[in-house]
């Protein structure tokens, strides 16, 4: 079986670099896959992506050697093992609040006896080689989200469920969980804090910490602090950012002003 | 008939500055869309995307006031009445070397009398609104490229051509057909002047004088210069070149190391 | 952010007129669009669609003023926050038997402190525009279904869920939950004056009611009893209905019968 | 092979109604073909339909004994051969000018001997059955389109090129050849004194004769007349008409107007 | 309403033959349907498939009389309803493990009073025909799935569930439950006495036995057994193993070895 | 840029076997790439797959090092040029009948000086890496079909053509162009001589001889005469042909009927 060797790093606590896909076009999954990511991310709760996306973006990613997430909807085994029979070689379940949640998550991507996901393996088989069947539960990669209050009062309990991977953070659920307006990267005070406190009880439980950003200036942040997988951005954000400041730059450096007439 | 009013900019000699799209996603067009480009252009020709693109993009263009475009594959004139038919507002077709091949261009276009343009606006005559039938030969631009060794020859018959509205300049294309290799945004003497020669053209023959750009730099450079219709960008482009960009800084500035292992 | 012209004016007790979208085609959903009802709903219930349509019959939907609803398959909560994070102004959720379900629902469509919907609003924050974020809450309509035995039982407590903003009442169901046969449009006295209590309830809560039909008389008929959300009819519905009438009277009309072999 | 039973009854002068399509929906395409038309038109000229399209749609309509046709988007031997070997069995062509472009057309609809014809019925031979490649010569109905002035100039060399089964008059691009406005049922005696001489033409060369209408006022008008093949109409056109028609009705019946804001 | 022919037979104890569709491709799905199955059956749980495919799948089996089935990703009542109301005569529900869950299944197959199935038979009431709606509770097959170890110890309380029509066994999770490795075809003793009891469960239950296969041999041997409903391979299954053998067999009978490059 | 190692194999007259795409699904399109062929050709000329399957086919292709071509539907250059742009390393040119019509597919194949290609190989420069533009033109292989009468008379003049890379058979337009029916692996003495002239004068020229084949026998038979390319078959035919022996030796073996009622 083709080696995970994002978990591998993570397992040596080692730290990796990822993207996020929320744009349903084979070709953005390419270009995103040779841009060098560790990893890639495809969304499946927000964004505009569905399951039917997952095929023709799996393969795009697929030509490289950067590793598949897949980020389901729900804490919902069926859709996990979709996700995983499709290629991916790890799923980020949202919204994870206690240690039944987490266990359920885990069970969805362990084949019997340690867990309940169930043989067809269809796309993975092909993706994963020879002996997915036999190594798969040592190679699938299940990370958990902690972005709500519930989950802040049973880190402990969730961190420490056999078969979780890694956490990773959604900042903006974060925010609403302690009270905070919903700002993706932020420096609130209790936010920093908060967001420390999950980093070290993934330490202490040796779980690799992952988290969310939308900037440079963040990415870096949370590298230099050790987390081990830290999202830089997402395609139709490097996207936007780009045309609107280049866009910008170009009517304020030329005087060229928009001609569009008001409807 | 809702109004071109990038066509009405040109024909005051205004300047206007649009994006390029070559992802076959109507949520990068849509987030394209909201940018602030004064136009956009969906590309058949080069990129990945093919007529069945257009009934979900043109759409996602049409929640904004931004005038949609289509370069079309080849000078075919089914190709160019079908992207009208779906709602281009113009278009731009590649690979025009003399007279005769503008105004077959130009003659589909057009309904009779004025060209061959077979009658049937069906999604057209919806985002046109009434009125479409009778006023689109004088709303709906006819873009010739410039981009031949035959083109240079016969410039001004094809710039006074009745119906070219505007020249569309593709510079590398333009680079090899004065032997130059294919540089995009290109500095040589030889191409400036080549460019120079064909938006004095334009001037002359009271059309719009545009061209393709990978860059800032160079958008500004023919905006200045006086080009009405300059491409900042392409969708893909700009993905890429921040992905790559910050993941590089991230990198080098952390210290983090691409995990992937050589498969 | 863009206001919900439709939600405001049920808050007034103004009445408005919706078509319902079963055909996963975006020129379909344009055309219908620009018919001038107040709303359209997309039916991911019954029907053929999925949520990967949304992605192109909502764009086409908002290149009008029309607001667009989506009916969600079941009170799930993923399935309702990924409509309203593709740019649903509201969703018909079916089969609310109860309180606890009827809270369930109107969580899934608020951020925190209302409810538990998760941030991530991609294409809604595009369609929103500025201040999405911060309005949502307001402005998303969360219309539950009444067609149960069991929801007729709750009625009042299903009615004054803080956040419910009105009820669609799914006449077949409803005939079948109180023991007569699946007749959409339906004038049988039992039929009818469960209808009726409906419309009471609402009116006593404060809150919008709403009915689905398949004709013009019941839409008149329910317009004049009060009710303030209508549908008049379905894409697929209008194209067969003229399609069969006119087939219809074509061949008797000139006796041209079928020339169809039996197979 | 299957038969095709229209192209039957026009040899023996016997008439036909079809349908015409021009949405992309395979619940679309097998809803009309469930209305009892003789046969129906996927449209890849006019409408937003693609090659891609007849993937979908002619299985949906073969699930009827309907006889599929296609109107192909130019005179291009390649997009006829392809929508045959996708299973139409016939194609309407576009704009004949003359007989050697009729000539043109039939030879892209015939294996040899008779025309050029490429073989690789990859779905015709599934959807025709056995015996395909031996009949299909005699079973694929060649229709050429008249609606151009250069065609009523050469209609009788059109008309008697071996091979043409039918004629299709396009009423509004006719109507331009004409010098008239283009509209599409036209009662204009000019219109009406050619549209007979192209009827005429046909029972003289004993092909059949067939036209497009937007009404049943104009099939029945048509089918009086003795018209082989009538053309009703549209799946979007019944689908817009009927909507609109109803919905004008009950806001005026009930007083109920559109609470659209406007944006 | 068309007779579910398969489920008649079953009925009368009759063996069927059916294949099993993972490619989400109109063509394979109508060549398959084109074979001579009694019946195909859509993967919805593993494969790549998803709702969406079923639009454009389930019209390719219905140009034939081959009867369609679905195997639901899961026991969730809308994705059987929605499955059903696309026109599926059957649903294969996996992994049920006790009575309730069997229960669950059948409930939301059935219309009321006898289950809770909500009305909006979109499609299936086209491919159904008239009727439809008063006998589908007749027509469409509940199949469930045993392949776990609490179904085991649950056997004949999930069999003699009214509305349960037909038991699938899926060999491969049913070696998990009983501590054999994932196998597909498999004549470990206990895995063959597993089968076995399951077979003469539904014997006395009176209701159809069936199992899924990835051979010929194995198929025969469940023929021959007595099963009802016997699965005989899948569509990327022919696929994959006849390009295989025959490859190998050119390569190694002429000596002509790959001159694939190392990348 | 990498490497084209099926031509480079040609280019030594070594020997290579392909396969033959005409579904369109992702999931197949790998399945036949990790099946071992040298390279697979994705049809658009024949079967159901058009422009807009390439760019979720290809990628799919490129997830192995298996060479991607594709037969484009007709020797038009913007056809040529955007399954180039898409990144095949090969296009098939179908019907060249002499010498002029074999430059023209040359001449799409390769940038100026030696050609007329457009430059913008959007995916390809991806797929091919670094130098992509500089190195494409010794490539890109240009493979051209002689499959008509007119091209048995110029063979000298097409095969002597630069450029040309390797001539492919398509027996059943052949079997057609020298009066034969048009049976696919063809024995008659009068099809085999001609077929022997072609393979011929391939090796005169020193260009690869490829041909068209169905079954295993045939290709053995042109691998044993020394043909660069064979085709050994196709997806659907793979799995139609399998799942057809085994459906048949199924019922055959066990007596099991087809229940089907005959509608």
């Amino acid at each position: 079986m083709r080696k995970n060797h994002v978990l591998a790093a993570w397992r040596e606590d080692k730290q990796t670099v990822g993207g996020w896909l929320s744009m349903d076009s084979a070709l953005s999954a390419e270009m995103m896959a040779n841009t060098g990511f560790d990893w890639l991310c495809i969304d499946l709760q927000h964004g505009m992506l569905d399951y039917s996306d997952l095929k023709i973006m799996l393969p795009a990613i697929s030509t490289t050697s950067t590793i598949p997430f897949v980020r389901v909807p729900w804490n919902e085994p069926y859709e996990i093992m979709k996700a995983l029979d499709a290629g991916a070689y790890g799923v980020i379940v949202p919204l994870i609040n206690n240690r039944e949640e987490a266990e359920k998550a885990v069970s969805a991507c362990r084949y019997p006896p340690d867990g309940l996901r169930s043989l067809g393996p269809v796309r993975a088989a092909i993706y994963g080689g020879p002996g997915y069947i036999q190594e798969a539960n040592n190679e699938i990669a299940c990370i958990v989200m902690i972005e709500t209050a519930e989950a802040l009062d049973n880190l402990d309990e969730i961190l420490s469920t056999p078969g979780v991977d890694a956490v990773y953070i959604g900042p903006s659920d974060l925010a609403y969980a302690i009270g905070l307006s919903p700002t993706g990267d932020n420096n609130d005070p209790k936010h920093v804090a908060t967001v420390n406190r999950i980093f070290e009880a993934c330490k202490k439980h040796n779980i690799a910490a992952g988290i969310h950003t939308g900037s440079l200036e963040y990415t870096k942040r949370y590298l230099n602090q050790g987390f081990n997988l830290v999202t830089l951005g997402t395609d139709s954000g490097f996207m936007a950012r780009l045309a609107h400041r280049e866009l910008r730059a170009a009517r304020e450096d030329t005087g060229t002003d928009r001609v569009d007439a008001i409807i």
